[in-house]
């Protein structure tokens, strides 16, 4: 089958159920193929194939509107929506993005890349079209493991109450990225081992109305149960039971692995640029091992993202009871921590800086107020992190450090990093976080203090004057640079590591003053909210000018981290010129 | 019986059944006494009256572990663990918080005022009692209204796999504070209505062992359910049908208004002090009642505080489907708010700023990256406002106005609001926020923009130079006040109302550079992250003088506003003497 034929929802309408067949194969060897070149969402995307195929069949969209939970599955939907050709030709992959995005196509309706928001969005849709009196089918696709989130469940409870047509389709492949974790999950067993009949039923209890298909990557059966439940005038479940990675054989033997990875082999699997390199996901899950054999009450929380703390299926066996993975559910990691270090265990919850904007309450209520100490690693807190616009790592400066209580610590090298973590475990004053700094390992050699008890004391690594440079977490190494390179011109800057992102060092700013005039910040986050405007608030009213060093609060998609850190003068040569000149 | 005799919960352990209920109705007397005075959460104290008796006659506090959620409901719990002089006692009335409060008690195990935590906190206590091998219960109680939390949810679907002992005790009183709104709600009364006995069961799908309890104001009903599930070596979930306001009639009859008040008249249920003022939330009602005749697409939404929206039982029917309570489910309201956005309506969620917490990620993932022009008022967003500490309207400056996207207006009186209310509903540029200013209304005559699409302009109204004073929202009066004893001095203050908290009007701001040396900014929220700092980034390369004023970052529990505005120099004498130093 031609696949560039396909520019349309309109044109696979015409296909009988054969033909459906043959193109979901097609799509599925064309899939695979960009994949394998290309790398993106795998089992995801294979999984739901043939029920994207079938959901574009009996529906017509953009009239119907089919929202994607996170859209990390919505690949085939791009394929059938006018953007085959991203997928056809190698010179036009990047002509799309991995999510749903709504400047793409009038397909698609929201940009998404969390989880768990596709109910409460397409809600919303649902809620505006019976306003207006229209007639649509509002159609919201959630994974199983997106369900563990409280997003979902809040959608799903208000939902429920519409009155109208809804349509929640839920495609469960029995996994999360990892496993899955959660009381919901035994009772979606149940209710595939029983095929849809069990009475105890989570949908059901919500007020659904509730169809199962136990194969959910026949295209048959799927356009049967669709055809059934279309212009259903209720909200209603189509619970489908689908494979995971399915047409794949590596992916469907290993479905953790292959959620998310690069280019890949195509007969094998075997990832073609393995990465061979030391992360701070090992360091990470190394040492916290390495702790919990001293401390039994020493536990590791994820909210679904093992892998990003580097606990793969053999650590968390190893870790055993002492690993928590709480399913996609942050706000619940974050106020269990501070339940268990009431309790005298000692939780160190590990998350992406993207995921933990979901938890900003339970950070201050939950534990802040208390004062609880618990820890929180954040990860791809960065610019040079995730550059889709759903997975910034930017704003958790802003997030953490403005939060009373929390003491936010940012290490500039992985020996810090651990120094740090140490401490955090150890201590019980009250509640630390710290930012993993970036993505790529770097070591300094040094003498890193082993107590950071004494809140909001900044580190002079060279002492100079008329300039100092404040350079935190992963901005060090910059720091260092601009530092020596103003040696090379004749000035002696100051260098500091201010390691607290949270509170100002007064003493050593006040002393500053004596014999600097200019104060310059480098955080690795956005100005606003940030670091460096703490610091040029505490100058104000002095003779000392100040200079922050960020980025500009504004969303950036697949931005290039290089001309973005260029553009914000976040380059040795631009900030020694920079401060060439304040200096004049 | 003479109550000051109880000391701990030992002390009601001797008594036998007759006397337990003599204890109740002794308690209920001098609560509703206390609660006539002072007032304080009347319908749910009384509501939970006897379960709280029959929970300390069963299990034993501290060691078996209570924890409450919102808290609101533990006078009762109060009374029996030491503290009953703070309710026999007027002149002890207030000795104790309103909550529960580690400080006070070890009975309490955390400081609480948000709904749906008591799951999520529990659940540590729980873990950390399993990896220290203990074997004393842990209990959480939960009312009906606090189940549509998402972070409720996550809390029971992570503790139904705990594999040990965990309680959950769900006070069904059959409200929220005003009524339930969810899909969950058909199935609560479903098994009220079978006295437990339905198979579609929400926590058996949870996966928790279930038992009901069809009267539970029932002391010995409700000491035999306890002591049934005490020591239960699995997650099991103790259903109360539960009056709220139990044993006050006017309470039992108006159930959402004795959900909370001050002091009323023990015959009548009267209050004493009847607020007969205009309030913001009648300014929010009236007008989007109006706009809503205008325009059949205006939808204003809720999460369970239509109270604070001034959208009483009267004004919720006429506002009809135009009217969205979503249950206390704040990520619901503002992913829902950006579907109907997008579905072309034009959604206003309302919500206290302390609550806005729980909608970080919604903000900003669900609604900003998309753009999409929802609209949010910010109520109690002021030092003025609730002085519990889980209730702190400081900090919402810095969630929102840092987040890209959002305009975040800040008006200075009921007109400048009113203005930019019905300007934020009929534009379509993108997300919109509006900080109510403080709680008393006040009035201004002037000449307020219709139109704020121009974003970032703040409005000089009065220009002078040397001292240029930057006064958003609620300060703005303040502002007026210190320009105007300068004025006495002989100082002739520029004054500024910035009108965006989100952005800087950067041409104005290097005007000012021209005449000005000093430049203050007063907020009405902490100082980090917020408004200020960063016009003191802004002018930090300059010549000008910057000083922020605002509220430290720290959390103050039951703080004196006037004591608190004093230590922070926002009153007109300090703010006065501080700028004629400074020009000095």
């Amino acid at each position: 089958m031609d696949l560039n034929l396909i520019k349309s929802p309109a044109d696979i309408k015409k296909l009988d159920l054969n033909e459906l067949e043959t193109l979901a194969d097609d799509l599925r060897t064309v899939l695979l193929t960009k994949l394998s070149k290309h790398g993106g969402h795998i089992g995801p995307n294979l999984g739901f194939l043939e029920a994207t195929v079938a959901l574009h069949y009996v529906f017509d969209s953009p009239k119907d509107k089919i929202v994607y939970d996170v859209s990390h599955q919505s690949y085939v939907h791009k394929m059938l929506t006018g953007r085959m050709e991203a997928f056809t030709d190698p010179a036009k992959y990047d002509t799309v993005t991995g999510y749903t995005e709504p400047s793409e196509s009038e397909h698609d309706f929201f940009t998404i890349g969390h989880t768990s928001t596709s109910v409460s969005l397409a809600s919303g849709l649902a809620k505006a079209r019976d306003l207006k009196g229209g007639k649509e089918n509002i159609i919201a696709v959630i994974g199983d493991g997106s369900l563990s989130g409280g997003e979902a469940f809040e959608g799903l409870d208000y939902a429920a109450t519409l009155g109208t047509n809804f349509i929640v389709v839920v495609n469960d492949n029995e996994m999360s990225i990892a496993e899955n974790h959660g009381g919901l999950y035994a009772d979606l067993r149940l209710l595939r081992n029983t095929k849809g009949t069990a009475d105890v039923n989570y949908f059901r209890s919500l007020g659904f109305a509730y169809r199962y298909v136990p194969y959910g990557n026949d295209i048959r059966s799927l356009i049967k149960a669709f055809q059934e439940v279309k212009d259903y005038p209720y909200p209603v479940v189509v619970h489908l039971n689908t494979q995971k990675g399915n047409g794949f054989k590596p992916a469907e033997a290993d479905r953790e692995t292959f959620h998310y990875g690069g280019p890949f082999d195509l007969s094998t699997g075997a990832p073609i640029n393995p990465y061979e390199g030391e992360g701070y996901d090992d360091i990470f899950s190394e040492h916290t091992l390495k702790m919990m054999k001293e401390n039994p009450l020493l536990t590791v929380i994820t909210a679904g993202t093992p892998g990003v703390l580097g606990y793969t299926p053999e650590k968390r066996k190893a870790a055993g009871r002492q690993f928590v993975d709480v399913g996609i559910a942050e706000q619940q990691a974050v106020a269990m921590a501070s339940g268990l270090a009431k309790g005298g265990a000692r939780p160190v919850f590990g998350v992406v800086s993207s995921f933990l904007q979901r938890t900003y309450d339970q950070l201050s209520h939950d534990v802040a107020i208390n004062n609880n100490p618990a820890v929180v690693n954040i990860f791809y807190g960065t610019v040079n992190g995730m550059n889709d616009v759903s997975h910034l790592g930017w704003f958790d400066i802003a997030l953490v450090s403005n939060i009373p209580n929390w003491v936010y610590l940012a290490p500039t090298c992985a020996e810090e990093y651990v120094a740090m973590l140490d401490w955090a475990v150890k201590q019980t004053g009250g509640p630390v976080a710290i930012r993993v700094p970036g993505v790529a390992v770097t070591h300094r050699s040094g003498d890193f203090d082993t107590d950071y008890s004494d809140t909001n004391r900044y580190k002079v690594d060279r002492k100079g004057k008329d300039v100092a440079i404040i350079a935190a977490g992963a901005m060090y190494s910059l720091g260092e640079e601009v530092a020596d390179a103003l040696a090379g011109a004749g000035v002696n800057a100051t260098l500091i590591n201010p390691r607290f992102l949270s509170g100002l060092d007064t003493e050593l700013l006040e002393d500053l003053k004596a014999d600097h005039r200019v104060v310059v910040t480098l955080e690795d986050g956005v100005l606003d909210g940030g670091f460096g405007q703490k610091i040029a608030s505490f100058y104000g009213t002095s003779d000392v000018k100040v200079r922050n060093y960020g980025i500009a609060k504004e969303f950036l998609n697949r931005y290039d981290a290089r001309q973005l850190l260029e553009a914000s003068h976040l380059t040795s040569d631009k900030l020694t010129a920079d401060i060439q000149n304040m200096l004049k």
